[in-house]
């Protein structure tokens, strides 16, 4: 059992967030003054309604006989992924047009934090004599260190901030586009020397962000999680370039966990399969298109956000320029999963820590090497949760609660 | 796509396994004497018929709404593990009696691959001054080395055999019962010092071994792979007897892939529970007691290949004595999940290379750090390439094909 209390110790894990009772626990008593919103960790709840519209057409049926093999297409590089997600995710691409997948790999993972490992992993030499530096330029999503330094690897080593790494000799930069926590679109820092890019897309789709032309990088990193909502399934993929290296990535899933669940496999397959087939009727009234549901219902809280947010200066977000949408066929404006809202209040230092105080969890800026007078705020949580944030927002900035 | 041909580079993984497309991918053609037969990993297939036989019982259907969620039971320690599996893992240890789970937290991995590593991570201290040395005792599972030496951890390392180790300080026992190659039992060898040991108990199950007395070490791990044969669904779990190491654990599979598939945990305690259920009618006419069923399978197959082998002096085979199994009610025999094979012959000195000759695929004795005069036959394939394998083996035997 745990035994860790909200408001008390604040350390942004999953499993903290997880052992804070009172935050998620108690969802029941949402309405009441005294109840914590948890905002700190995306977990993508927001797109259930969708779901639960679909019905049947989503279910996925697996017999007690199926898929007992550690195996799943031995012909393919990468040998457990399952030929049906194969198939669905290079479909999804296709139709979105946020990535090409003409002469790419697939390497399927256990969420895409095991394919950030496995890229790890693929890249370094495996008898260096250094261990190679890894970087990602400031604000940058706060696992990516934890991951790169917890089993205090000599394979790679963590260096921080992509903008002040001037090191020699080989590096891996994480590029995040759009960008957790600030939703920008990113591109590459360091030029020099002999380095490696991974590109984290888990999310360029269409409800979060302009689709301004198919991403061609090297390695480039999805997630169900945050393209759909599953995030239970776990299920992650790279798209890879280079045979060699998609052929170490895969040795290290096998490593590491010999392989990734077939029924989550599966079960993707079928989700990914149906969004495709629903974006044939984008814009008609009927329309299940997924991700036409999904941009309105990312537009309608951002746009409530920003409505609470003007209403004072105590609080600001970030601009995001209109662009061209491609899958759209129009201009349209980011809606990032995350807000990286500033504190202005010169009283407030530790912007975190002020929302905790007023029982709103959220990921402080230091946690991204950022000011901590930002924070990362989910915009995935459940519609209560979201909009008794709202409420209580509000009521900060006019009542300036416990402000002194 | 892969380009290794079968015969010519075996280097024993699972992804030379499956890049092996003439063993794997014409099991047709399996009457042919042109065939390669794979029986170098261990892939649970014998149990299939059983789950057939099964039918609609052990069908899961999710709905496209279920398990969007990271958590599971936010009140739980290892927050990821769903209740219905927890309760199902409890349950079995307790009908077949191969493990307490009083007084045990259960902590859920991507099979039991990864929490070894989790394992480690937990034993290790964090800012230790030298890695934590790893042992067990040979012949060991050929991935205890890899696992343990793949990512250059500064945390542990890799001493080798646990019967010759004398060094000073922290080090960490994998002791495997039965034990993977042999099917020996086992207990932990090193007794020096500050050692922490990790119970590897996949393979302590009826069908397999005597259950002598339930299971009551610190840490032990257990996976549905080689207990039900639903490898594909990544399913392991650790008994684990230390909150602090528990949680820590945990930690690592937050890390390394943010929790475990929803999707194989729900198939998992459907799984178990039916297994569970069909126990209550043990020794009937009618049984679908799983482990009658697999143990019937078992010993017809020892006894088949202990017939073959017993027709020559070329190979032989370990002796197992008669323990009484509180779960039969009886003496029983352990019929391992592999044969561990040694070639008598003099003029063969790597069986694995003249099984290779023969178009049988095996793990030679060399990867358990053992005379390369053994192999290790996996007794879990299909029943055609089980036979094909007896029968090959007889014909070696009488004709002595390719011994010169």
């Amino acid at each position: 059992m745990c035994t860790e209390q909200a408001g008390r110790v604040i350390n942004f894990s999953l499993s903290s967030a997880a052992c804070n009772s009172e935050a998620n626990g108690s969802r029941t008593n949402l309405s009441s003054s005294d109840s914590v919103i948890n905002l700190d960790h995306g977990d993508p709840i927001i797109f259930e309604p969708y779901w639960r519209k679909m019905g049947d057409k989503c279910t996925v049926v697996i017999p007690g006989y199926q898929s007992l093999s550690y195996f799943a297409n031995i012909n393919n590089l990468c040998w457990f992924l399952e030929p049906e997600l194969e198939k669905a995710i290079k479909r999804l691409h296709r139709v979105v047009g946020n990535a090409v997948v003409e002469d790419y790999h697939i390497v399927v993972g256990t969420g895409s934090s095991q394919l950030i490992q496995a890229a790890l992993y693929a890249l370094c030499p495996p008898d260096g004599p250094e261990p190679v530096s890894v970087v990602s330029a400031v604000p940058y999503y706060s696992s990516y260190q934890d991951v790169t330094e917890f089993l205090r690897s000599g394979l790679y080593k963590w260096e921080g901030d992509a903008r002040t790494f001037d090191k020699e000799g080989a590096y891996i930069e994480l590029v995040t586009s759009p960008n957790n926590p600030d939703g920008t679109i990113r591109e590459r820092i360091v030029k020099q020397g002999e380095g490696k890019v991974v590109h984290d897309l888990a999310y360029y789709w269409p409800h979060y962000t302009p689709i301004t032309s198919p991403a061609d990088y090297d390695i480039m990193l999805f997630t169900i999680s945050k393209c759909t909502g599953h995030a239970g399934s776990r299920i992650g993929w790279a798209l890879v370039k280079d045979e060699p290296v998609a052929k170490k990535m895969t040795k290290f899933i096998e490593l590491n966990t010999i392989g990734v669940s077939k029924e989550s496999q599966l079960r993707a397959a079928k989700i990914l399969g149906v969004i495709s087939d629903n974006c044939l009727h984008f814009g008609s009234s009927s329309s299940d298109n997924f991700f036409e549901y999904a941009e309105h219902l990312m537009a309608k809280r951002w746009e409530e956000l920003m409505d609470v947010v003007g209403r004072s200066a105590i609080f600001s977000l970030p601009e995001y320029p209109q662009e061209y949408c491609l899958f759209a066929g129009k201009f349209t404006e980011a809606h990032p999963a995350f807000a990286w809202m500033k504190c202005n209040n010169d009283k407030i230092e530790d912007c975190e820590k002020f929302f905790r105080g007023n029982k709103i969890l959220t990921r402080g800026g230091k946690r991204f090497v950022a000011d901590p007078k930002y924070v990362r705020v989910s915009m995935l949580g459940k519609e209560d949760e979201f909009n008794l944030f709202l409420e209580r927002l509000l009521a900060i900035q006019e009542t300036g609660y416990v402000l002194g």
